[in-house]
């Protein structure tokens, strides 16, 4: 079982190129240069005809959608426990926040980053202004369930559904008020996962060295 | 195995309905009458702190977000082939559909239905009008796949991610371009859909008149 994630630094690739290294699983990475247009070279565009990242290569066949992905690869490799197991008490949470997340956080972080070139610019204020509100109230949802002893999203133990949630905090590093500013127990998250040597891998990988933890 | 749907006619508990009556499990449904405010009865709000329909009571305990039901019950029923099996060649697809639609209809639908009270009044034109573009986006997509002669749109049959589209489909029945009016391969695909007697039988229990196929 062998992987190749077409992936951008720091973009919705993220996570799941973070999944790959935590598993340990043999993978090739291939940079798809947002900034030079890449996702629009003729080639890429026929592995994902959205023109966005990730795409991930399973079995020979281009997947794409990130949280699509992060559930795919729990289930190909159930030794890497990143998901409860079906049939499991936590089941039913993991799918929750995994589908909470991305129908809810995500979007919202989509209208925040594309509202002029997804819709007319002339509204794009008021499109950021909605995805904001959201984004903050789910800041505020995540705050308050850390705030109740989970140091993890789902089962006291790391899944992908902290994967996803922490790329989607990082995107708001700088926003009007980043998830790491206001919320304490968000806060506390937060550092608590950045610390995991496969996301410093990670960051290292990528070339990315905002939003990582001070050192100590 | 029994459940307790928390529903409310036409609302996002419709796809995890139909999918209970599909299925022939034993569940018990209880309306929340959304025209007299009852999702904002304290009663319900604790178990669905959002106010929303569905919940659904999964061994005693509240559970939400239909898409994450939908997958949930399908794991739970694997007999009901609902999904196609974990390491099932077609399970990537269905995945992808499953957050497609989660990430990208739902949350336009969202933002079509309720821009004016998730933000601000002022801004919601702006918000539908970008909602509009991208269900209409979200159409053409789906007629896409349909002309290419799937008649499901995982692996030649019925799974979550049909009754999840076909719910998002009813709800732009009164927008400005419906998904009956103008893909012709989505149309005959929603007909299609709608003549399964499971969905015939929903209609009947939410007591639903309209968007149903015309008798013969």
């Amino acid at each position: 079982m062998s992987y190749v994630l077409y992936y951008s630094p720091g973009a919705a690739s993220m996570a799941v190129h973070w999944m790959l290294i935590e598993m340990g699983v043999p993978f090739e990475a291939r940079l798809v240069d947002i900034d030079a247009g890449q996702q629009r070279d003729p080639d890429y565009l026929r592995l994902n005809p959205a023109g966005r990242v990730p795409t991930l290569i399973v079995d020979g066949v281009a997947r794409h959608e990130s949280t699509a992905l992060l559930m795919l690869l729990a289930e190909r490799h159930p030794d890497a426990a990143l998901a409860p197991a079906p049939s499991s008490a936590d089941r039913a949470a993991w799918l929750e926040w995994m589908i909470y997340l991305a129908n809810t956080l995500l979007p919202a972080m989509r209208d925040w980053f594309y509202a002029d070139s997804d819709g007319d610019a002339a509204g794009a204020d008021a499109v950021r202004a909605l995805a904001r509100r959201r984004i903050e109230q789910a800041c505020e949802r995540l705050d308050a369930h850390c705030s109740e002893g989970h140091a993890y999203l789902v089962g006291g133990k790391l899944s992908t559904a902290d994967l996803l949630a922490v790329m989607l905090m990082r995107w708001t590093r700088n926003m009007p008020r980043p998830a790491t500013n206001g919320w304490p127990h968000l806060a506390s998250y937060i550092r608590r996962l950045r610390a995991l040597p496969s996301f410093i891998e990670l960051n290292a990988r990528e070339k990315l060295t905002e939003w990582v933890n001070e050192k100590e």
